[in-house]
């Protein structure tokens, strides 16, 4: 009998970093699938900082995750047994399964993925996958890229900030990434091909950000809130657009930080929107085929951060949100 | 000869509010119209929030006021003589040429009264003027209002806020005004026909608009900025729209007050633009239309606070920057 193991929530969060009290790893048979369900061995899950938001007992987009319940994530996998019509033994699949070993859903909640692009699997947690299709349409449908602005983004190594960037890139603006650490910003701009970035460690934000946008800061892709959309809200141009992405920064704090410039929003005509890629669900096909023509073509690269096993995923987490990672964190689970 | 009287800049504002030192009342032979001109009598001057931007030496939407230099505001005259093909005495005029009686000017600097509607002259600075301009564009541009949803809008009784709630109104909308005051609170539920209104002085702004917003809040329209658009992003709904139209908390404050529920615009996919009313400048004529034809047909009622004489400018503006004001600010000249 196949025993799966899973990270359920322990305990809520209530402010700041998740610990080791917030998990519980728990054991038991992998459940055989029921009429129209779908037993499936994950392979990879992804760890993304949206699920901080989560385990906290509020408001937020999605319902939360309930105490005991299985931590929420997206993972991709190989189905080993089927009682659905549509999926057989053997089949790669994409779905939101959460962080454990052996998943048994309903036949609905699954994509499947095409087995013959020659595209490695864990790409469909990153660039193929939900932070991809994030970038794509943040951009495109909230920053709404001209050739010849400016785009900043932050997190710019990261799952979302790396495809945005380069898909700014292809649009042919000037794009600037903001990133903790010189080997980080060395990447977005050696590898990824963007024409600067900043690193935020270096502790003069306004400065560089400022000397790094001499014609200003046209498109704002904020992944990180707090002081760094401050700071940018001081150097956008009129008319800018701010796609608010995610707010990293709101985790680490005690309190949250107070943004001081909304006076820019009025003088400047600002444009500021939250997103959420659920909101374009009926148009992922259409996403889906962009990033995989980009990648196909090599105007898409990508890294990914590995820790090995499910019982690194805690650990895992912690780290991404606190910038340990280098490019998409994933968690390989076979 | 005919004698002007005119205030100018005699010191720029460094933060807080204007006092006596920044003003200085000039007098001056009136300027006879050289080819192209023409030569006004001020008959009333517009005092609006916007006018504290021009006097600090910053970047703005536009160029400041320099030292010296009359100070900016709109004001309804009448032609005293004229150099211009396209004017002629005794017509009346609407134009931006600041606080003093006998501007002479380019006639492209003025549009023309129809002298056959049967409505006030100060109207063009009011509800069929710039204030008026700036509610309808806000609102329908930006705020997008449908019927059954919930409108909130700040200083509710002043020139821009009660428009804005008559339109909201007219589309169908529950419409919530935020005033200062028990005697603000009733005119604007009892003659303006808001369907509440929250007296942002009691105290318990969050708990009082919470309650007059039983459904949430689907638009802001903010002409406050501070504290009341971080308790509105507690309260809002998903997709809400804010207007960001003015900031007058902004310019009591020394230190900048900070925006601490930016993680509601991301949760709620929230959309935030700020707003001038000069982007609009190609459809001026449709907005005074429509604001038109509300007035003719009893659905824009409007309130003036005038104070009298030119003298009385420096003290009115201080006045309705405390909320002093109840209704359009004006200054009778003539």
């Amino acid at each position: 009998m196949t025993t799966n193991k899973a990270w359920t929530l322990a305990a809520y969060l209530s402010g700041g970093l998740p610990g080791g009290e917030n998990f519980k790893l728990v054991e038991s048979p992998a459940r055989a699938p029921a009429a129209g369900e779908v037993l499936v061995r994950n392979i990879w899950l992804s760890l993304d900082p949206y699920m901080i938001g989560r385990m906290i007992q509020q408001k937020s987009y999605t319902k939360g995750v309930e105490l005991g319940e299985v931590m929420t994530g997206e993972a991709v996998g190989e189905v080993v047994e089927s009682k659905h019509p549509d999926f057989a033994p053997g089949e790669k699949v994409v779905g939101i399964t959460g962080w454990q070993l052996y998943p048994t859903a309903k036949g609905e909640l699954f994509t499947k993925i095409d087995a013959s692009a020659d595209v490695p699997l864990s790409y469909y947690l990153g660039c193929l996958g939900m932070p991809g299709r994030t970038a794509y349409f943040g951009l495109n449908e909230v920053g709404k890229p001209k050739a010849g602005e400016t785009l900043v983004v932050s997190a710019a190594s990261g799952a979302v900030g790396s495809v945005v960037g380069q898909l700014a890139k292809i649009a042919g603006c000037r794009v600037v990434g903001i990133a903790g650490g010189k080997q980080k910003c060395d990447y977005v701009t050696g590898e990824l091909g963007f024409d600067a970035c900043v690193d935020y460690k270096a502790g003069n934000l306004h400065r560089d950000l400022k000397e790094a946008c001499p014609k200003g800061i046209d498109i704002y892709f904020d992944n990180v809130g707090g002081e760094t959309l401050d700071t940018v809200l001081r150097l956008v141009n009129v008319f800018a657009r701010i796609v608010i992405c995610g707010r990293i920064s709101g985790y680490y704090a005690a309190e949250p930080y107070g943004i001081k410039n909304m006076g820019s929003v009025l003088v400047n005509r600002v444009r500021m929107q939250g997103i959420i890629v659920f909101d374009w669900a009926d148009r992922y096909a259409e996403a889906n085929s962009a990033l995989a023509g980009h990648l196909a073509q090599g105007r898409l690269k990508t890294r990914e951060s590995v820790a090995e096993g499910i019982e690194s995923a805690p650990a895992a987490f912690l780290s991404m949100l606190k910038g340990g990672n280098f490019g998409k964190q994933l968690v390989k689970l076979a």
